[in-house]
């Protein structure tokens, strides 16, 4: 379900992928910005605002990203795995992370859970199956995530019984859609 | 002035380095930690705080660290140089980033100036000079800064008139002294 609303929302920011110039190189990003001038990249998770407060194919860094995210109450994202590193830093709210190892199994099963609040930190062992929840009914929730290796590659499972093998790529992710777009305009305008 | 005291703070810390046992591997790490009870590492930059709040040396992390940084009024990080990606959030006060290329000159020479506050983001390119001052005579300044690459290969230099070769290199750095002393301890034990 989530899954299948994802890969919507995804095709539609596919489809309506604007004009925006993308960084080619952080060397053309202004040095110092307020994060509460920066562009939301709307809902583009049911539930989720996603803020790239430096990124890849948004701002020309290589090695690492930082994003601010916001989810509303009983928001989640889908059940999902990437490769890379990820740290997260709570600065509002509180919520629940889910937790499956992808080694030896054929799908995720029944994930550990583990309850965080307002000024936690934690960190998704790489390849492991995961999912973020804002269980609180009432508050916000609100976390900053580092991501090595970006651009992230994602997969997404449609529930914790999905076949590691049956998840779906998505990649770019869908905040990235408009830059990679571009970038891929660039290129041909060359010609 | 600055270079010899960060220098006189190293070496006192290698000298007390504790038997504390460093991470080998992040898997031993509890997934949710609360950065409020994280260890502070000490003013190991005279009138700066620091807590690594995901470390490669401390908690092993691979690809990426999250630091807490808390600037006294009137302190200040010394002149030096990293080849890695840097990225800071600024969560509380302000200051000023001063940031000299390192390409085409002997030495840094003189700063551009970027003031900064709450909510701001900035970066700094790879491998330029820079210093981070808070210029905030009444309130600390409080950043998280996220590092590409750790643990972090640290150049120190005396002022802005330094030759870039003669920059002190700094390895570990100075929070990351003790976990790295512990991991070459535990090497020899084995033996």
């Amino acid at each position: 379900m989530i899954s299948s609303q994802l890969i919507v929302v995804y095709l539609l920011f596919l489809l309506t992928a604007s004009a925006e110039v993308s960084y080619a190189s952080n060397d053309e990003l202004p040095v110092v910005r307020n994060i509460r001038e920066l562009n939301q990249d709307g809902e583009t998770i049911p539930g989720i605002s996603h803020i790239t407060v430096a990124g890849a194919l948004s701002h020309g860094f290589k090695e690492i990203e930082v994003w601010l995210e916001t989810v509303a109450p009983g928001g989640h994202t889908p059940v999902h795995r990437h490769d890379c590193e990820e740290i997260f830093v709570v600065v509002k709210g509180s919520g629940t992370l889910y937790l499956a190892s992808t080694t030896g199994s054929e799908f995720p099963g029944s994930p550990k859970e583990f309850p965080f609040s307002t000024n936690s930190t934690f960190h998704v062992p790489q390849n492991d199956a995961h999912q973020v929840w804002n269980t609180n009914r009432f508050e916000d929730l609100q976390y900053f995530v580092v991501i090595s290796r970006p651009p992230m590659n994602l997969f997404v499972y449609e529930d914790w019984l999905t076949p590691h093998s049956a998840a779906v790529p998505v990649f770019p992710v869908m905040w990235d859609a408009k830059h990679y777009k571009s970038s891929s305009s660039a290129s041909s305008d060359e010609l």
